[in-house]
């Protein structure tokens, strides 16, 4: 192991492109079920259901990140968490709708606004707004959103990259913007989580032998142990896999 | 809990197909993904990989439990077993098309003729032969296959159901037939298992909250624990969800 190779945003998006266009044949629908339920996994370990004494809140984005967290949501109630989702900016797409019809078969409620004192319903907010592939400005309905997350004393779970951290360079100074309290990773972990001290787990264990191979990650991405979906990363608690780099 | 509903042939095809349709809107790729996942990690917990000196084969059957086969057999290698894959009648389908490249690039080896030691390259078989849509006779190149089944001593664990069984009656005399030593039922035992002792797990951990009360499976369904996507449900080893059968 040489250390955990941590990627750019464009390497981030090639991968992706990669992995599903004809060479690797995988489809959205896999690597966001498996991507979902690894922070699902996760989250499930670092925030027992019995040590939450309110809901756990998810708040959705209009691309794949936003569909992340609408998979971890459903997995989320089938692990037994009470889950309502804020996902104000939907996605004309059949998956999309897939996803939400799926929720609401689990008897998620999608709530209409974002209430002002989060932490008085929610205990946990799942952050799954924005991905790898944000860049520039905040938009509206989302600067206000974050703008509320920084606000809260509830802890927050981000997925794949907090929401308004620029992938490669993390917290922009001057901006106003959140340290969530857990980072799911996916897939590998990007640029701006290589100097995050929070809990830092790693998930979308779906990277196929040849592609390794073929992306020079070999020994640069961490074991996962036994049939886990997630693997911890966080330099707090994993010297070994960091001590290279 | 009151027991464990086990399902007959109609209840199983009205199920997924029901699972599939506009109402609760799930894919054939998501469930084949959790279903397979569940298989995966439920064999690694029964037959931990540095228990096994040789290979897994796994015996992939032309539909969708053969999918399942190759999905499971694609964690499998995820989880840092060694795989290989006997499909003698594909099915030219564009998600099995897809699924077989995801096992190449694993880097998994598929097999041209079922060997006739099995036991002297694989420590285990999985048999993804039929589901629970079998019915009537074994035809060829089934048929040989099973025999094989029958008389080699490598332990076979059955993807929710063991080929060749009645879907319902399970073991009909007078058929030459095999015991696997592991089940993987999935989403919901079927009737044939109801009384076999081997090791039974159950995994497809998907069913959603309203299809359950759709249905009347409240209660009827075994508990996972935690983010685990299988559950033991063997007679032998849970006496409790068992009792008031």
């Amino acid at each position: 192991m040489k250390g955990i190779k941590y990627l750019n945003q464009q390497e981030s998006i090639v991968m992706d492109e990669l992995l599903m266009g004809a060479k690797y044949g995988l489809s959205t629908f896999q690597l966001m079920e498996l991507a979902g339920l690894s922070c699902a996994s996760a989250i499930s370990k670092v925030y027992p259901k019995q040590s939450l004494t309110k809901k756990v809140l998810t708040i959705v984005g209009p691309g794949n990140n936003g569909g992340d967290g609408l998979v971890c949501s459903r997995h989320l109630v089938q692990f037994g968490y009470n889950v309502d989702i804020f996902y104000p900016k939907r996605t004309d797409k059949q998956l999309y709708h897939d996803l939400v019809l799926q929720c609401r078969n689990e008897e998620i409620k999608f709530i209409d606004e974002l209430p002002n004192d989060i932490e008085k319903d929610y205990s946990l907010v799942i952050d799954s707004i924005f991905g790898y592939s944000f860049k520039g400005d905040i938009r509206a309905p989302f600067d206000k959103i974050i703008e509320s997350l920084c606000k809260t004393s509830t802890p927050i779970a981000s997925i794949d990259v907090p929401s308004g951290w620029d992938v490669e360079k993390g917290m922009i100074q001057g901006k106003n913007l959140f340290v969530p309290q857990l980072i799911v990773s996916l897939a590998a972990p990007k640029l701006c989580t290589q100097t995050y001290y929070g809990i830092h787990y790693l998930g979308g264990r779906f990277l196929p032998r040849a592609f390794i191979k073929e992306t020079n990650l070999t020994d640069l991405l961490p074991e996962y142990k036994g049939c886990d979906q997630y693997v911890d990363i966080s330099i707090s608690s994993s010297p070994k896999t960091q001590s290279s780099l």
